[in-house]
């Protein structure tokens, strides 16, 4: 029944599949080659992500397709997981923040986060 | 049962939240004053947040508490959802995107992607 | 009479101010504040003007004015001098860089990098 | 005598080289080959240079020789001045913004941008 839980627990599996990938050879797989590399090629491959996003979203405004900015998201998310997996740290560390953050006004959150 | 999937569907109910908070008085909400503020102000946040997600991921690897990455990191989403939002988008169309790619292997997406 | 060299040495008078105010109250100068606040203040700022930087030039791209680009520029051209004064580093020492990559073409400079 | 303005001059000589190179064949250097794919690679590239002058900073911190910040900023104003190239615009503009603002504090200054 629920496709939208199923949809949604997409995240955690994508998690799980960077989380076996990171003692792997760097041959097998984009994720094993990201950590074989280390912590910076990580999040410069992250930065150059958001980088993309914001492009795609500012191209959106000018009339390019809006699909480019669903797939930049999703590269931005998937680059995040691989950074957390770094840290032993999957999405579901995220989704509890944002669970936690619920309820919470966003002007009450960003003050309680000075 | 599924508390997974409770904890997942999280991100849905984040982006409808903001969905709600579109036209709404930029005074009752931190989205709805982002909102009114516009596009580029929203893409600022989401660029401040990614640079914020590296400081912090940077932060981990020299001691400091990793508990820091995973808030930057929902910092992080949470503007994109916003972004999403404004061509009303949602986390769905990530989600969908993202198990599109699933059971692809990173380097084969990668050269499909070019 | 070289009013090149003039316009250009402004870079040197920035770093040469923005070190001045490293050591001073936090409530003189919007550098002082800045110090004052440490590093990852300084880095968050950064990553924001880069960020103003693209989506001023996608916003170029579609009509807006280009002035805009060169004040986001000059923006973060400052906040890295700022970084730079972090480390007692100025501009000094990026143009010392760019000049000793001068002669050197862009792919060989590439490949020299790795 | 004036080894400083000759060290200086060095960005207006990289802006022209720069345009030089704006209508060549992409083969033939770097920069050429960065204008034959377009702005939003450009742009994605500044956002890349930016991410990796936020990593060496933080790397500084952690121990790391700071000569990796020194060559990060000067990849981040190099990618600065293809992007400002892109609109025949070049270091000129942005040492002249530099230079009005000269003077203003850096309080006044903020307030007067708002």
């Amino acid at each position: 029944m629920s496709t939208q839980s199923t949809a949604e627990s997409i995240l955690q599996r994508v998690s799980d599949t960077i989380a076996s990938r990171k003692g792997a050879d760097a041959g097998t797989s984009y994720v094993a080659s990201l950590y074989s590399k280390g912590l910076d090629t990580i999040l410069k491959k992250l930065g150059e992500e958001a980088t993309e996003t914001v492009i795609a979203a500012k191209g959106a405004a000018a009339g390019e397709p809006k699909e480019a900015l669903v797939k930049e998201v999703a590269d931005l998310w998937f680059h995040s997981l691989i950074a957390l997996g770094y840290y032993n740290l999957s999405a579901a560390d995220v989704l509890r923040e944002l669970e936690r953050r619920e309820g919470t006004s966003g002007h009450a959150e960003k003050a309680a986060r000075g």
